[in-house]
């Protein structure tokens, strides 16, 4: 097959690899109907994180069952399937917790399952899906491939999105914060116009990002940075931070911003990857009564709680992707994230 | 009035100190039926937290309303009344909010108010407390004397234990581990067996207060620390940390120690000052999607939810004081718990 392998920073190449088959009973093989690149894939691309060896890139993916092993009873050859971007068994006490990315049987495609085998990335034609009962999500019909863009966002970014909203307690009524205007925090604003937000400030600085956090609910944006950028959302709040702010970036500035356009008694949720070593300063939290909670969202059973709005056509998260490539282009796909000239790229193993 | 001043580590006075009267129209004086020393009072009295010049001290009392300001409605001349550890105004968004430990106007007893202006510590024998409308809550009947130390634990333990199970989102069938077996740790055993925890683990190496900690709920007991506390807890818990995790002391080792003890996806509640500044590591944060949340106990309006279950013996919260004395020995006091002879001792400024 075809598919996807970073070799260093600015070095993304599509190569010929082994067709992935079931290794263990409860494997399926699903082929790529759709995938794309995400913010993160940026971070090696950057070299912010080192690749000190050639491998396998990309975690989101939606496809097709191709096979099945003899332990597979969830989905069916032919199902047409969401994957989440980490495996997980559905079975473990985190998964019975809801908390799927930290299940014991664990990983995430393009890098290593917890029993040390390598996974398929994300960004190719075929991947070897491992606890393919705890892990895949089928949908009930075929659906139309007007729908593949938002299908393809319940792999991560809407997923996530919800995750920073629900971690940043976003109810019926909240005034949010949502800090970062890539996929995740567009994302972070749909999530919380669902849930109910009253108020839904959207911090960017770039028209076309502005743009879409205003279609997906944002009721208004501010562009200020810094202590300006608390100024001005205080401003609109009547003097005070917002309920619950939503921190999509996860560098220290963008903690920091998060945390200083928090209410007394708000909730931070987070979900930007940390970088570097972001810490966060109790005797801040404790005497303003700050909740701040988050992490690597559990995106499996939030599909169960998305795919019906996605099928009736309620939210349309694939909005976030503005630019559609064929994979065997994906290196341009990384450039024109890289150089902000896209918000999102997909990426059609078909085309 | 005679009242208790502490001049520096070590040095704890009860001198002659002007009468409290009431200064603006929303004051009231109150009188001190029964008042205590907190555990955070030992840190200027070790040193810990430096006495720059003398000033009265306690923040925890109980009595009657001797005098009130013109503007006052919400109390009466006689009334049996609870201080929350700090004044509010009951009106500003904050207090709207629920946080009304970051009231406009707000100011802690002993301390200053956010207008400046000096407060009375609740180690003395009259009180003048602003805002008494906002801050103070009227007990409905003259209460028998017996009730009196339950009653003074709504003004900070209870409440700020309390706070500690709610933050760290104790519910029906939580498994909870206290970190600390102070009067607030034993009171957040309290507060999460009140809320319906299944298992309470406490952690605690002092025999009295293990046996206090089984009185209030606690189903298990742990006296390891460090890596041992957190595998004993594992024991116990088939494997994996808790639900909850409530930290009651406010030092590095014991917020490691509750973050060690909390599962995948489950919450931390604080309540224990920073002492120096244990900061909070995002990644470590972030890979196990914990929650954490906490500060200073808006007490007052747990107060109108806790009240009702003092008054009617379903709780005995005031089962922490194991030592009165009258507050001309309030220097006794001090060293009683200094050297960890009395969990929490009651003065009684009419003996």
């Amino acid at each position: 097959m075809r598919a996807t392998v970073i070799h260093g920073p600015g070095d993304i190449r599509v190569e010929d690899r082994p067709d992935p088959r079931v290794e263990a009973p409860g494997d399926a093989v699903v082929r790529v109907v759709r995938s794309c690149v995400c913010g993160s894939d940026l971070w090696p691309y950057r070299g912010v994180r080192e690749t000190t060896a050639p491998h396998p890139i990309g975690h989101e993916f939606i496809g097709i069952v191709e096979e099945i092993g003899s332990g597979v009873t969830g989905v069916r050859v032919g199902d047409f399937v969401i994957a989440p971007f980490t495996h997980s068994d559905g079975t473990c006490v985190h998964c019975a917790n809801g908390i799927t990315t930290s299940c014991v049987n664990f990983g995430v495609w393009g890098g290593k399952s917890t029993d040390g085998s390598a996974l398929d990335g994300a960004q190719g034609e075929y991947v070897r899906v491992p606890f393919a009962d705890g892990t895949l999500v089928a949908v009930p019909e075929q659906p139309d491939a007007t729908l593949y863009p938002h299908l393809l966002t319940l792999a991560d970014v809407l997923g996530t999105g919800h995750h920073a909203a629900r971690s940043g307690n976003v109810r019926e009524g909240s005034t949010v914060v949502v800090v970062g205007d890539g996929a995740v925090g567009l994302s972070a604003v749909l999530a919380s116009a669902r849930l109910g937000a009253e108020r839904i400030i959207a911090m960017s600085r770039h028209g076309d990002r502005q743009d879409l956090a205003r279609r997906f609910g944002a009721t208004d944006v501010v562009a200020e940075r810094g202590k300006d950028g608390i100024a001005a959302v205080e401003e609109l709040l009547g003097g005070i931070g917002a309920d619950s702010v939503l921190e999509c970036v996860g560098t220290k500035e963008s903690m920091r911003q998060a945390l200083g356009a928090t209410r007394p008694g708000g909730s931070l949720g987070f979900v930007g990857v940390p970088a570097g070593e972001p810490e966060l300063p109790m005797p801040y939290l404790f005497s303003r009564n700050l909740r701040v909670a988050g992490g690597i969202a559990p995106v499996r059973p939030y599909i169960d709680e998305l795919l019906p709005d996605v099928l009736s056509g309620a939210i349309a998260p694939g909005l976030v992707f503005d630019l559609t490539l064929p994979l065997e282009q994906v290196a341009d796909a990384y450039s024109a994230m890289d150089e902000r000239r896209a918000i999102k790229v997909l990426l059609d193993p078909g085309a």
